[in-house]
């Protein structure tokens, strides 16, 4: 069931930070580290842990460019 | 001037699509493209081209995680 | 593949107008139209077209509440 | 006084979890469950609470298409 | 009709430029500008033109913090 | 390091909220209050408190149009 967003980026979860209504997730991409804030709700239901491989994902509109 | 938004992603301009009002803009970061919507005004502002060193740059809260 | 974000609502694409960077796609949920702007790039890949069932997928911090 | 947000989905308010900074909203809309994340600080000013006729506001750049 | 968005900054438009999809929209609020991407249904529909009172409306989950 | 967003509005701190995941963020920005959520990472990272000058950063996709 492929999805519009462009962008997925598969790795592994390096850490997992549960709150109250939002999560914390540390996704290790290569040599970089993606961080998301989904809900601890979808956190609880996908029952995500360290060491998961998961991909972050992301709509094209959401990705700013800056210039170095 | 550091900024709150903890996904920086290096990378090359491999694409630049401009439209009447978007850009649309492919960076290749190590082994994956990641391809960002922004404004024409912004692309012609920064003077963007192919072979540019830039950062994609997105908000956490705007990061999804699929299982695999 | 489990995605995190908690919204899909399924529905049949009832107009699809494709811009030089972007598409609008209008979907029929149930008694709601939901519209939905992504690249035209996605709407050419996905092979979207009129009478195509799909969902309209929205992460639940980009869900705004309004008091009647 | 209307918005340019494309999406206003009428329902009402099923579940409403308030956190520290962050409160998850589910709200009814016909045969779909809408979940929204707002401040903590916007679910108490509009005094929002279970059974309160509410709209699910969404910006058309938001709303992905995954395709079955 | 209170909306949860946390951010109403009103001002004049002070430029609007049509596309196909989309439509770049620039607010002159007190000091600044703000400049907003909508659909081009929308600025249609609201009938958007030069020297409208209009708010520029944001969700605080979309507002980064840079430092100086 | 000029970024592709559009908004930057600069003001001072006049309040901020520590919650486990998130933070909240109250900018004066000339008559108005620029209120944001960002990660409580950003906020220990970047040392926010109460009176220093930073600046609000949104992306044109994110901010709508409200007619009066």
């Amino acid at each position: 069931m492929p999805i519009s967003a462009r962008n997925k980026l598969r790795g592994k979860i390096e850490e997992l930070q549960l709150g109250d209504v939002m999560a914390h997730v540390v996704v290790r991409v290569g040599d970089n580290l993606i961080e998301s804030v989904i809900t601890r709700r979808s956190a609880d239901e996908l029952k995500l842990k360290k060491g998961d491989t998961v991909s972050a994902v992301v709509k094209a509109t959401e990705v700013m460019i800056q210039k170095d």
